[in-house]
This record gives structure tokens, sequence and C-alpha cells, in this order.
């Protein structure tokens, strides 16, 4: 039997909590499966006294989680305290100075920082692992810098954030309002106090952008297009179910003629797509690569157990020596570019929704406005509204770029006959 | 930079072409990704003249595929020969005796001989890699033996048959007879002249087989349960739908009270499930596993490029040394079971499809014979055919035990109002 692989872990919030309630709970399957013990060598978080998970009377305590490592002699160090930078960022940088393989679950720091991290992990000889960062217990990670390492990426297409999908998935189900279903999932602890990072996008940002890194060599969360749901209604979430769509909050990255682009945004999904069945706190992600073809996976894309699971699979591949080359993010002046990438027209058909006078002329009128920046028009829809003199309207578009689409939606939404609040959302070709 | 990594192939079929043209396609993004060129140092296959999907001019060819791995000194020999037997199984043996780490695609000599493979295959020291042999293109080994090592396995329920998924797929959206399908199937290349291997269950079994080593520690071809499609008629197939189910080819896995339930059958699957939604030449599993919950993974389980991708994977891993532990298949004299599995009562609902005499009192008598037998009755929908005097009679029973089922279902059977071909099929928990 080989000595043990000693863990040290600094953050015991939800995600931490269960890591530790795995490594207690489950011992003997990893050490079977490990070929050795993993050994918990040291702890650290703010509040000594906080009820948790796990026994942790015989497990050494500590209030510094730099000084943690330096007297604790662990091989491995687990950063899930969270947070771009602060004591997160230093624990990280010390762990790596000190030659010691780091595991994370914080997009948000590697999102930010990872460009000065993951090298520094390469020129200390150190794993970088962050399989928790993107999905909670979905193998996404591993499978794209692992199983698809012998393929282009030629497309990424994701759900990334568990609470837009929940919120938008009660909407659907219930036919009820963004806000509310909103307060109903703070107060189930679904959704945080100040919800922002996650609904606004951010959230599934930092994500898609470490995906991005992985797939093409480049980490520029500066140039993604960041979108969320808050300006999502029970109007349009029922209108796009009846032309064959589902409303989902849609990550998608993908070369682009020059650049890679990369956007999160409330989009039309088709019914008959996988990601359009993904529901509640689910995540899911759908590669498309030159050999391997269209892959998906779905599972719990949050919660403590999952992310626990994904923390102690690269505890695990640590242990089993696996970590070859550390941290397997290999970043580029230039992104590397498939050589053969599908042709990416860079354009897609969009749901357009607006409540217009009931009048003759008005259809034409909309229609006319949208030729004029060459948007032709697949499929149009109206119904009468309670309102006497008001109709609603869904355009369903022909694929068209999207500087010529939104320039268009501007003039149309400046139409006499068009009233407040009209709606553009993409639909996802993939 | 490394020296490169020496592979050879024994067999250029399908996938062992599709290896080839992938090595050479997308050579410099390998020795990008692996930090060392992979180098093919050899080929070997029956007929040298026939044409293939790469460039072998300068690959030194072999009529012996022992004779290259010992005139190669390749690091990898990959096995594409196929059979469960034969030079597959000594071309493996061969490269195991000369410390030659293995990858493989074959699931059906990995099946019957892994019992003594893989225990080969560590004394030696040598990798056994196979993640193409199950679920072509889709990770499924690494994420059951990586991605989720930190977890006890509960439950596998998986689509592993393309064959079988695309037949049951056509017959659905066409509304057409297993016959029909079958044979445009064969003109189309999905199906094998000979296609009981496919079709009648053994291929998906020896695959579960796999899986359920990998998850339990047991490896037992012999105790699987197996059935195929070629009973599935479009009435039933049209019958499950308007009960709200789709019929899926369903391989079957978890812990029983004293033995690992394995089985491969044609089920009915709920149609707001997953696996509800993989069509065609896709296949999926599904893990339900104690911390990470549930994980589905859906991709393409076959066709040469995919599969391509899993066993340029498993090259990749061994290029970048990241198969300490060779074959992670940890086979046991007795199975692991989860500490703390899910209460697995052995019973699950059963669609039962009788044509009866269409008359007063026949359901009461079908009833009271179920009854006998502690059969409840869930759901019974009743409807006249076109032959006047008979009806269709469809029952979704409550959850039951197997035997009580099936003898439940023998006796119906033999009730006088009961007209010929009787169907009786599963309903999944999961």
């Amino acid at each position: 039997m080989t000595a043990p692989l000693r863990v040290a872990i600094a953050g015991l919030g939800t995600v931490g909590g269960h890591v530790c309630a795995l490594l207690e709970k489950n011992r003997t399957l990893l050490e079977q499966r490990a070929e050795r013990p993993v050994q918990l060598v040291g702890i650290c978080a703010r509040n000594k006294k906080k009820a948790r998970p796990f026994t942790r009377t015989t497990i050494p305590w500590f209030s510094d989680p730099c000084a943690m490592i330096d007297e604790t002699n662990c091989d491995v160090a687990v950063e899930l305290i969270g947070g771009e930078d602060g004591i997160a960022r230093t624990f990280v940088e010390h762990a790596l100075n000190k030659k010691c393989s780091v595991v994370t679950a914080n997009k948000a720091l590697l999102a930010k920082h990872g460009k000065h991290l993951f090298p520094l992990a390469e020129k200390q000889g150190c794993a970088l692992a962050f399989e928790a960062a993107v999905g909670g217990g979905i193998p996404i990670i591993k499978s794209l810098r692992e199983s698809l390492s012998g393929n282009h990426i030629y497309r990424i297409t994701a759900i990334l954030n568990g609470t837009c999908n929940y919120i938008l998935s009660q909407m659907r189900a219930q036919r009820r309002s963004f806000q509310d279903v909103l307060e109903e999932a703070q107060r189930l602890g679904y959704a945080e106090a100040d919800p922002s990072v996650d609904i606004d996008g951010f959230d599934a940002a930092h994500k898609l952008a470490l995906l991005a890194a992985l797939a093409w060599g480049t980490l520029d969360i500066d140039s993604l297009t960041i979108d969320g749901i808050r300006t999502i209604t029970a109007e349009d979430m029922a209108l796009s179910e009846k032309m064959g769509y589902r409303l989902k909050h849609i990550a998608q990255a993908y070369p682009a003629k020059t650049t890679i682009h990369q956007s999160v945004q409330t989009c039309l999904v088709r019914q008959d797509h996988a990601l359009a069945h993904v529901d509640g706190v689910f995540n899911a992600v759908t590669f498309l690569s030159d050999f391997c073809g269209e892959l998906t996976l779905i599972g719990l894309g949050a919660g403590g157990d999952a992310t626990a699971s994904a923390v102690v699979s690269d505890i695990l591949d640590l242990a089993r020596g696996s970590h070859e080359h550390p941290s397997r993010v290999v970043l580029t002046a230039t992104p590397t570019f498939p050589q053969a990438r599908i042709p990416t027209t860079e354009t897609m058909p969009y749901y357009v929704r607006l409540h217009v006078d009931d009048r003759p002329g008005v259809l034409a009128e909309i229609a006319t406005t949208l030729a004029h920046e060459h948007i032709s028009i697949e499929t149009a829809w109206q119904q009468a509204t309670e309102q006497n003199d008001v109709a609603t309207l869904v355009i369903i578009t022909h694929p068209s770029p999207s500087p010529s689409m939104h320039k268009a939606f501007a003039a149309v939404g400046t139409l006499k006959p068009v009233r407040q609040a009209p709606c553009l959302l993409p639909i996802i070709n993939a």
C-alpha cells in the first residue's frame, strides 16, 4: 500500500462540508479505488462552532488557510472558499508556490486569474484541477480535455446555471412570472439573496470561458456577450412553446471568422433538442466535434453532494497519479482554430414578439421595416389580446446576422403601431 | 519533447480505418495535447489491397499481428480485429505478455475473457484500455471509473445497441413493422446480414457486463437476462406511446439482495425520461450514484469516426502517462455492494397487451386472474379493433415482482377469451 494522500481543505460551506462527508462516508471505497488511503490532514473555515455534516473532532483545525498548507505538509490543497480574489486567490497561489497541487471549484477565480494561475501550476509541476468549477457533478472538464482530446471542438452549447434553469423551468411548468418564481427560489435556497451573479449570466459566463479555454486555448472573459433571464415574461414563455420551442439560458461558444464567439443569453431551443428537456437544477452541455460528433452530458449542476463528487474525482486522480500534464489548460497567444471547422455563417433565426395595434396594414409595415435590413420572415403568428385594439404578433425569422437583426428590431420598436416592451431572442442552431 | 508514443494497429475495418485517419488528420492537435508525437509504427489487416480512408504508403504493413508487436517494439497495441476468441485474443495476450499496453474496442472478448485478461494486465503492469468497447464515442468507461470514482453506484440504465435503437426509433417514427425496418437497416448498413448479435441483445449484454464489472467488481455475463426486439410489434409501439411511454431496448444493472441484477430487454420508458428522447444510432447511459445523483451521457454509440475518437482518447491517456492503475477493473470474489444502497424492492410496473373477446365480463376475468398472483392494475384501457368481436386491452400494473408477474401473465394467456400472442413488457423505474 502506498503512503496516504494528504488532503487539506479550506472553506467548509455547502461544498466543503459535503466533500468532508464524502471522504468520511466512502472512505473504504476511496481507499480501494485509489489503492492508497485519502487522509484529511487539515480543515479551515471562519466559524469553528457551526454544525457540519461530518465528524470533525479528529481532524486538525486551522484558522489561517495558508498556515494550514505550511503546517500540514499536504499533497493537495482544496480551495472551496470562493470569490474571484481575496483569500481564495492567496491560498491557491500559496499552495502552488509551495509545489502543492490544488483542487478548486472556483470558476470566478479561474476565469479572472487563470491566465496567471495555469502557467504558474505548469511551472511548478503541480496540478490545478477544477472539475467541480463547471457543471457540478457532471464530468464536463474531464470529457472535454481527456475524452475528446483527439477531436477539434466545433461548438459548445450548454445550460450552466442551475438557478436560471430552475427559474425558467418553474415559469414554464406553472405559468408563473419571473419575479414570483425568483422569490420562491430565494425562500427555498435555490437562489441567493443577491441573485445577480446567477440570473444576470455572470456565473454561466465564468464557466463558459473556462470551457472555451480548454477547447481553443484562449481564456477571454471580457469578450463574452452576457445576458440573463430578468426580462423573460410568462407570455414569451407560453408563446415560444406554442411555436415548438423552449426558453433556456444557453451558454454557447464556437470559433467564428477571426475570434471565438462566446455568449450566454436566453434562447429558444427546439423541443426535440436534448437541452430542451433539461429542467430544474440540472445542467447540461453538448459538444460538437469532428470525430465524436454530438456528445451531451446531463446531471446535477449544483448542490453539495454532486459538487463534492466532482471535487473528490479530482482528488482521486491525484491519488492515482493521473495528472501527468498538470493543468492541461494550454493557453496560447492566438486561439487554436479547427483547421476544418464547420462553416460558421454567424447567423441564427430569431424570435420577435410585439404588441401592436390590431388593424390592417400593421404586419405589412413591420415586414417592410425588417426587409430593409434583409431580415426575412419564416413564420408570423398573430392573436387578439384581452385589450380590444391590441394584438400579439410573433415572428420567427430566417437565419440572420446579429447586427442586422438588432438594427431591424430597433427600427421596428420605433414604429407607431408597436407598443412598449417588444422582445427579441435568438433561436439556437444546435 | 518526449519520445514519440509508438502505436501499432491490428484490424483495419471501419473503426481501424478511422483511427488511422484520425491519427493522420489531427496529427498536430494530438502532438500538442499529448506533448509528444503519436507515431503509427505498424498496421495489420487481412486484405492489403482494400481501399482505406487514410494514406498508408509510409506505414509498415504486417500480415501477422503478433509479429507486428515483436518487430515494431510498439508501446501500444491496438486491437480492432473483433471476435471473442481467435486472433483477437491471441493478439491481446501476446501484447500483454510482452508488457505492451493494449487498447481495444472488443466488448465480446473482454466480457468473455476479462476475468483472465484484466488480472494479466495488472500483473504485467500494462494498461488494458477499452473506452471504445461501450457506447462508441461516449466517455462511459472513463466517467464511471474516474469521474464517479468517489461514488457508490446504485443503478446503471442504458441504451447500448445502436442497431436496436435505430430500428425501434424508425418503427415509432414511421409506424412500420420490425421486419420492414430491419430489412431497410440491413440495406443501409446499420444492421449486419446476420443481425442476431445486435437485435437479440447479446452485444448490449457484453457491454452491460463490462459496466457492472467496473461498478461492482463482478464480471458475470452468464447471470444476465438477455432479450431482444424481434417480438415488438407496431401495435405495441403505438399503444405504449398512447399510454405516455416509449419502447426502448434497455440494459439495466443494480445490486439486488444477494447478487447484481443485470438485464437487457425491451422496456417502456416514461416520455419525460432522458432516455426516451435518445433516437436513431445514438446510445446513452444514466448512472445513479450516492453523491453525484443522476448523470446521463448521450452520444454516437457506433460508427467509425465516433469509435475512433474513443480509441484515440485511450491512446492519448497512455501518451500522457495517465494509466497509473493499469486496467482499473478490480474484480473481486464477491461483488462490492454499496453499503447504503437504495432499497431495491425488485418490483416494477408492467405493460400487458391482450387481444380479447369483446364481450362483458372479460376484463373482470382477467383482473381476477392477475389478483390471484397479487398483481394489481393501475390503468386499464380497452378499444374495439377492426375485427368485430375482438378488442385490444392494455393494462399497466402497479409495481410487481417479476416471478409473480410472469406466472400471472402465463395464467392470463390460457384464459378462453384471450386470443393469441399477448405481450408483456416491463416499465423501467428509473
